[in-house]
């Protein structure tokens, strides 16, 4: 058994808990903030057999892959006008830290 | 030495707290959602040498093991009057999801 | 690779936090109270190749061993007067304590 720890944007959070009970995984979130990635971030705790490892990195994969998104041009009132860009821009959103650890032993009471 | 990551129902979790503290054991708890079990839950990270592990699981065992639990009926005032049971129900609650973790060091500042 | 977990008062953390920082460290910051250490308290969770491990550990020393800190005394108002120190007495703070958990294998995406 192994146990992924998943460190994802809060904006793929739900979509990736939705993905993962529609795959038969359970995990558990954990409120976390800053480090792994720069916005607020969800820690996802899931435990495994080890044969359904890749299967589990595949729904991350799929769901919270680093990728590039439009954003609408920020209203200059709301900042510096001097810093201002009148058009649309792509930025970098999304992406998954995971580690898989271990796991000597399994309870369930 | 391992750590133990036990996911517990909140209800169940200021018990389990105290009687690690009555136990000698110390435990670290993270605000946990959803996941490994319905309800909100709480997670414990749990430090111990091996020859304890069995200790910290019955602690476990006897303050969250999954139980039924008798449940008032609501009043039909609060929801849809169809789904209303006028008697008691047994409801499962509690249940705790443990994983044992291999620690290769440990250090105290 | 390792993944470093250090529970540390939250008076420590944001100190701690820049530190790792400015070393080139990535950690992920969990919320979590009670257990190891007495007051409210911050989980770090750093992912760092083995030959790092000592760099890391000595960072969270610098920032978060265990000292004595000068305490002005409480007003009497505040609590029991007859509990009242009426000088400053010192005060134990500070401290960390660190598991480091063998990591399997590591994906970003
Ligand atoms: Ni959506
Ligand atoms: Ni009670
Ligand atoms: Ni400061």
């Amino acid at each position: 058994m192994k146990m992924i720890v998943a460190v994802v944007q809060d904006k793929d959070s739900s979509h990736l808990s939705q993905a993962l009970v529609e795959n038969g995984f359970r995990a558990t979130k954990l409120a976390s903030t800053g480090g792994f990635l720069k916005a607020g971030n969800t820690t996802f705790m899931i435990g495994v057999e080890d044969e359904k490892v890749d299967d589990v990195l595949a729904v991350i994969k799929d769901n919270c892959q680093s990728r590039k998104q439009m954003m609408a041009p920020m209203s200059p009132m709301g900042g510096n006008a001097d810093s201002y860009v009148p058009y649309p821009v792509d930025v970098q959103v999304g992406g998954a830290t995971v580690f898989i650890l271990p796991v000597d032993r399994f309870e369930q009471f």
